[in-house]
C-alpha cells in the first residue's frame, strides 16, 4: 500500500449558510492519485463549517436542510457567551460532524444514486480547505 | 495488506422512523473476510437514512430517541419546500450521519458493552442497501 | 503496514455535560505508534458520550455548544420511556457521534488552527475510555 499524501484544495462559500457539493472534487483527488479500490476520507480544517453527504438533486433539500437547523440553532441566544457570535456555527458543526469516509472501487466513489459530498458552511462567506486522503486497500 | 472487496447486505425497514440493529451483520462481514485486526466502515448509500452506534439493551432508548428527533424535527414545517415532503429525513440523516467505524482485534469488533450498530432509518419502511469495508491493518 | 495495536486511555469528566480536551492524549498515542503518515481513528465506547472536533481556544464555545444541545435535548420529556432517565445523552451521543478521524502526516495531527478533539460526555460525571488506532498509510 503507497502512501498517497494528502490533498488539499479551496472552496469560496457565498453565504452565511451553505451546502457546496464538493463531489467532483473528491472524484478528482481520488483519480489524481490513480487509487482504483480504497476508500476516501474529506476533512474539514474549521471549527464553523461540516461536512455531510445529503441530496444531490432537488436544490430544495438543501434549502429546507439549512432552514430547519436556522430553526434550532438560531444565530442569538440570551445564553450564548461566545463573544464571536457565531455560537451556533459551533453547534452546528459538530452536529453535522468534520469528516466524511467514501468508499471507493474500480475507480470510482461508492455513492447512492442521489448522494452528493457537501461542505456545510455555517459561519460564512469565507474561503475554506477541503483535506483528502485516498487509502488504498 | 490484502483488498478485501466491498461487501454489502439488505435490511427490510417496517415504519416510517426505526432503528434496526445490524450489529451481527457487521460482524458477520468482518468473519467472511477472515480479517482479524483492522476496522470495519459501516456505509448506508441513501440520504433519508443513517447509521449510528448506540444502546443495544433496553428498547425503550430507541423509542425516546426516535421521539426526540421526531420533534426536534417534524415531518413538516411551513417553510420546507421539498415536494417528497421528506425534508425531515434528510435532516435527521446528516444528524446521525452516513458511516460508522468500528475497531476489529483478534476477530472482534471493539464495541462497548451497550453499544449496537444502528441503521436508523428516517423515510420508511423501504429496504435499504448497507455497504461494509473491512480493512485490514 | 505494520499492524498497530489499539490504544486506549481513559478520562475522568466531572459534571453531568462536559466537553473534555483529549487532542493531547491523542497526539500521544500518535507518537508512541511511531507513525508519521496516515490517520488516527478515536473511538469512544460509550453510548451516553461522544467525540467531536470543535473550538480549542474560547471555553464559552464549549458553554455555549452544551447549553445548546440540553435546551435542544432536555433531560426530561413527557415522552421519555426510558427507565435510566438519560434519555437525553443517549439522543446527544449520536448527534455528535462515537468516533473522528483524523489524518497525520510528518508525525503531526492535520488539525486546524483552531480545532482540538475532544470527548463529550453527556452523562456524567464518569470514567470513559477512548479508543485510539492509528492507520500508517
Amino acid at each position: 500500500m503507497a502512501n498517497h499524501p494528502v490533498r488539499q484544495f479551496q472552496v469560496r462559500t457565498h453565504a452565511t449558510s451553505e451546502m457546496l457539493d464538493i463531489t467532483e472534487q473528491i472524484e478528482q483527488a481520488a483519480a489524481d492519485s490513480g487509487v482504483t479500490n480504497g476508500y476516501v476520507i474529506a476533512f474539514v480544517a474549521h471549527t464553523t463549517a461540516a461536512v455531510t453527504i445529503n441530496e444531490n438533486a432537488d436544490p430544495d433539500v438543501k434549502h429546507d436542510m439549512l432552514t430547519k437547523l436556522e430553526a434550532l440553532v438560531p444565530r442569538h441566544e440570551t445564553y450564548y457567551r461566545h463573544a464571536e457570535g457565531n455560537s451556533d456555527s459551533h453547534v452546528k458543526a459538530s452536529m453535522f460532524g468534520q469528516s466524511v469516509t467514501v468508499l471507493l472501487e474500480r475507480g470510482r466513489l461508492l455513492l447512492g444514486q442521489w448522494q452528493g459530498v457537501y461542505l456545510c458552511e455555517f459561519d460564512g462567506p469565507r474561503p475554506r480547505s477541503v483535506l483528502v486522503k485516498v487509502v488504498e486497500t
